[in-house]
C-alpha cells in the first residue's frame, strides 16, 4: 500500500473510452486526454509554519479533476497511479 | 457537478455576438475576445497558513470580468467551463 | 458598472493632448505616452493572511500616475478603462 | 555514520531486478529506473522562523517512493547513498 | 503635486556639473552619472500584512545616494523627477 | 582568525588522497572530488523576523558532508577556507 | 558623510599589495582580487514586518570578508566605497 507524504493524493485516472463508428475504434484528440481521476489515498495534510496541520479537502473515494500538467506517474505493483499535490485538484466531481 | 476547490471559481464565458452585415457572418479580432463570464460555481476559500479560512468575494451567479490570458478549459458533460483562480478575477459587472 | 476585486483600481487614462503647429497635427514621442488617469473604481483591498483587509491608499475621483508597463485594458459598454493593482500607482496627483 | 541535517533523509535506493529472458540480462527501459528505496537516517526536522522543530513524517527503515530527479547521491565508505529532503519524498510503502 | 504611495519617494536628481577644459565643455563617462538627488515628496510607507505600517527612513528635502538602476522616471508640469522604492535609496548624505 | 556571520560554516575541505599505482599518481574522476570538510568556524545563526535566534545544528569541530556546488572559497593568510550556509551542510559525519 | 540605509554597509575595500619581482611590478591574477574591506559606516538594521528591528551584527571600524560579486560601488567626495548588505558579508576578521 502507498501512503502519500504532506497534501499529495494518490490517484488512478479515469480510462478515456474508445469512441467507435461502427465497431471502428477512433483515435482521439490528444487535447481531450482525461482529466478525471479517483482518489485512492490521501496524504495527512502539510504543516504550517506554526506547527498547524492544514486539513485536506479531499477524501479516499473523491472523483475528481485535476489539472493536466500535473503530478507523476508511478507504478507500483503493476497498477499505474498520478500522485499529486492537492492544490493540482482543481474540483470535486460530484 | 463540479465543486472547485481553494480559492477557485468555475465559470461559463459569454459567447460573443455574432456581427453581420447584411446577413454575412463578420470575423472578429481576436484581441477582442470575451472576457465576461457568468459563475456557477465557487470554491470554500484558501485556507492561510495559521488555519484561517480566507472568504471568497464572489459568488455563484455574478457577472465577471477575468484575466484573459489566466484559467484552464475542462470539458464537462458536453459543457465548457472555465476554471479560474479568484486572483485572476478582476471585477465583478454589476 | 464595474467592481474591482481586491486591491485593484479601475481608471480612465487622460488622453494626450495633441501638439499642433500651425494646425498640423504632431505625432508624439512613444516614449511621452500619458500617465496619469481618473479612478473610476476601487476594490475592497486585500486580505492578509490573518484575515485583516489592508486598507486602500486611493479613492474614486483620485488622479494618478501609473507605472507605465502595468495594468490590463478592458473594453465595457464602448468605453476603454485600465485596471491597475494599487501597488502600480505610483502616485497621486493633487 | 551520517547524520542528516534539518529534513532531509539518507537512503539506499532499491536496486533494478535484472529482467531476463532465457538467461539473456534485457536493459531496462530508462523511464522505469526504481523509484523505492529504504530510509537508513533521518534529520530532525526543519525549524520554523518562530523557533518551532517540524516532526518529521518518515522514520529509519521506511521504504519510500520517491521523486526521480530529487537528492544528491553521496558515496560514504563504498556504500552510495541518496540524500533527499523530506518534501521530496511522495509515499511511503507500507 | 505629486504625493508618492506606499515606500516610494519623488527625488530630483543631481545635475552633473559640466566639466570644461578651456571653455571645452567635456562629455562624462556614461559610468560616473550622479547617483544623488533630493527628496522632494515621500510615502506614508509600506503596510505589513499584519496592518502595522512601516515608518519611512527618509524625509523631504533629504539628499540621497540611489542605486543607479532603480527607479521611474517621470515628467510633471515639465520638470523630470525620478520615482524610487525606499529599498533603492543606499545612503542619506548628511 | 575568521568569524562567520549568520549562518554561516567555514570548513576546510578535506584533501583527496592520492591514488597511486606502482608509484604513478593517477588523476581522479572529477566527479568524485571530495565532499567532506572539518568545521573551522561557526557563525551566531540566523535571526528570525520575530527577532528569535535560530539556533546552529553544527559546531566547530563537526566532519561534515556538503553539496558540492555549494559555498565560497576564499583565501586567508595562506590557507583556503570554504563558506557554507548551514542549509548546504547535508550531513555530520559521526 | 554617509549615512547607510536598512541593513546596509559601507566598507573601504583593502588596496591589493603589489607583487613585485625586482622592482618589477607584477599583474596580480583577477581570481585573487582582494575580499577584505574595513567598515566605515552601517545602518540601523531592517525593520521585520511585525515592526521589530532586526540588530546588526557588524559595526564601525570592523574589518571583514565579502563576498566578491556582491554590492555596489560608490563615488562620494573623490573616495570610493564599496555598499554591501549585511547578508553579503561573510565572515569578520579578527
Amino acid at each position: 500500500m502507498l501512503k502519500p507524504l504532506g497534501d499529495r493524493v494518490i490517484v488512478t485516472v479515469d480510462k478515456e473510452e474508445e469512441k467507435t463508428v461502427g465497431g471502428i475504434v477512433l483515435a482521439n484528440n490528444a487535447k481531450e486526454k482525461p482529466q478525471t481521476a479517483e482518489v485512492v489515498a490521501v496524504g495527512d495534510g502539510l504543516v504550517a509554519d506554526n506547527g498547524t496541520k492544514l486539513p485536506m479537502s479531499i477524501k479516499k473515494g473523491d472523483k475528481i479533476l485535476f489539472d493536466k500538467y500535473a503530478g507523476s506517474t508511478v507504478k507500483y505493483e503493476d497498477n499505474e497511479y498520478l500522485i499529486l499535490h492537492e492544490k493540482d485538484v482543481m474540483a470535486i466531481v460530484d
